[in-house]
């Protein structure tokens, strides 16, 4: 069962995770036992997902001080090594969120950290399973129709991209496990391709049907009636609403605007920053042209061509029919602000 | 000179396209005889952009006529080779008017085929150069900015979509000749790259500075207010201004909508169908699922997925700030609709 995917796990001496590079080709796993391997795997997308990537970062904190047991390191340099894995990657607050939260155990040592960190991982599994719920229960009651649902999603958000089982695709599993899913159109996500590689992969070995699409699609399937709700995950939420996730989303939300079609965020509390006023504040990763560029290594574009790679987009809150959080529904358009309920 | 690159040209005999298919790395061309060749080379996009495919079309009713004299065959035979030219994509509906137009002249006999297709691609060059100045008059004015324009463009509409010059790139080539643009972010396009290969060649050969970015970038481009304006070609104009253009045009629509960024479909008129009435009627290829779930023959998805691989899709009228064609420039979002100017 897909469910039983762990993205990261510890794994007594070391931190283990999935090449996600590499699928869905290959299932190789990797083990991590320093802070460069851990960074360098977050920078490379080995690991991806926001609250993956959270708690790849808690566990870092603990490889950070086994590493600094073997090799002498001063407190100030632990920290320091910290620090490198909350900085990381810039646009996910969870990576920040979670890395902080277990750092402030080091001073009771290992078995605190470690403690921490399988509760950040423990936390956002049930946290995952309690959106699935919520989010399900409120496209079923609001959309009000009594078939199967057909919905959208964009990039990928299932256990590969958190401690387990899924943000959107966590309430896409909880459709299916209720018989209430028809299809899903899944955006293939360039230029890494998380969508036709990873949400297909996981949606395939749940036996879910699907079909991937260009991103390019995701309007006009929108538009002409398709999909019943697109439904996406997020990298960090304003406190207005305003989200950023992966590129290519901010589309999708323009669409389902358009045609009247839901548009939900699902994501765990850990995402909202309040200390981020609106999207405008949202530092949005540019990540190497060569990822645009290139294919598997091979020169697509001429020699002279620039590439734009931004990573992630922001959508303005009002284009967000609902947050799905653990616990419970936000209607952002319709007035409700994350920092309304997470104060 | 890009300018001088013809996508699309008659050699005496035949016809001779630049197949585009293996462009940027090698510019191969390819020697036309027989009418299955064409139908071939337009499937597999050999030949590819309504204009270009349109005077392909047109010498393809030489072709016909040519293989028709050779072989044997009777005036039904021939009328049914052109039927299978002029079937050969269904969208588009240049191809069908411009091989409709040429076929009307086959009782007169060869030359005056050729020199009816020969007018449908001179026609065709200079309706283009007419493009580029209204469009880049109307820009210029409308945009009222005294620096040289960014504007963002999607899928290719240059000099090999058309039998010279270009349609939407037509206007970019001439701002950048007037001195008045800056850069171009071109969209790569997926799932064939006709952006990151083809639109980027162009504007490599010209000089002009540009970006590829992932299709999915564009709505965030334009709302994160680095873009003046986007232009793009189009496939099919419904009488209501209702236009069908390669997938991933209507989001790029919706988003210069919501920022309030002009967005331009520049075609000829000969793109105008009077017979849709609206893009509900339009007829939408679906390509084959493999173009989605493959790269260069090697399989990205897992086995089970399957592909949504639609080759267009519809931007409704009431996105359309202005249609720039040869005659002139319709505010279609305004209230001026192609019926009324092509009636």
């Amino acid at each position: 069962m897909s469910k039983e995917v762990r993205a990261v796990d510890w794994t007594g001496s070391g931190l283990t995770l999935i090449d996600q590079t590499q699928l869905p080709h290959r299932t190789v796993t990797m083990h991590v036992q320093d802070v460069d391997a851990l960074v360098d795997a977050i920078q490379r997308l080995v690991v991806r997902g926001a609250p993956a990537i959270g708690a790849a970062g808690a566990y870092g904190v603990a490889l950070a001080l086994l590493q600094g047991r073997r090799e002498g390191w001063s407190d100030d340099e632990i920290r320091a090594a910290v620090a490198r894995v909350r900085d990381a990657r810039p646009t996910a607050v969870n990576l920040m969120v979670c890395v902080d939260r277990v750092a402030h155990r080091l001073p009771e040592g290992l078995d605190a950290v470690l403690a921490e960190a399988a509760a950040v991982q423990r936390e956002d599994i049930e946290a995952n399973h309690a959106m699935g719920r919520h989010g399900a229960d409120w496209l079923l009651e609001r959309t009000g129709l009594d078939r199967p649902l057909r919905i959208l999603t964009h990039c990928n958000t299932g256990a590969l991209a958190t401690a387990g089982w899924g943000t959107a695709l966590g309430v896409i599993r909880e459709l299916h496990a209720r018989g209430r899913l028809e299809v899903v159109y899944a955006d293939e996500t360039r230029p890494l391709l998380q969508g036709s590689r990873l949400t297909a992969w996981e949606l395939a070995q749940e036996g879910i049907p699907h079909y991937i699409q260009v991103d390019g699609a995701a309007a006009g399937t929108v538009l002409r009636g398709h999909v019943d709700a697109a439904i996406v995950g997020a990298d960090r939420i304003a406190a207005n609403g305003d989200t950023a996730n992966k590129v290519g989303t901010v589309g999708v939300a323009l669409a389902c605007a358009d045609a009247g079609v839901p548009f939900l965020v699902a994501a765990p509390t850990t995402t909202v920053d309040l200390a981020t006023a609106t999207g405008d504040d949202i530092t949005i990763e540019l990540r190497a042209e060569d990822e645009v560029l290139e294919w598997a290594g091979v020169r697509t574009a001429p020699a002279a061509s620039r590439g734009h790679n931004p990573a992630f987009d922001v959508t303005p809150g009002r284009l967000i029919t609902a947050l799905v959080t653990e616990h419970g529904v936000l209607e952002v358009s319709a007035g409700q602000l994350p920092g309304d309920r997470a104060a």
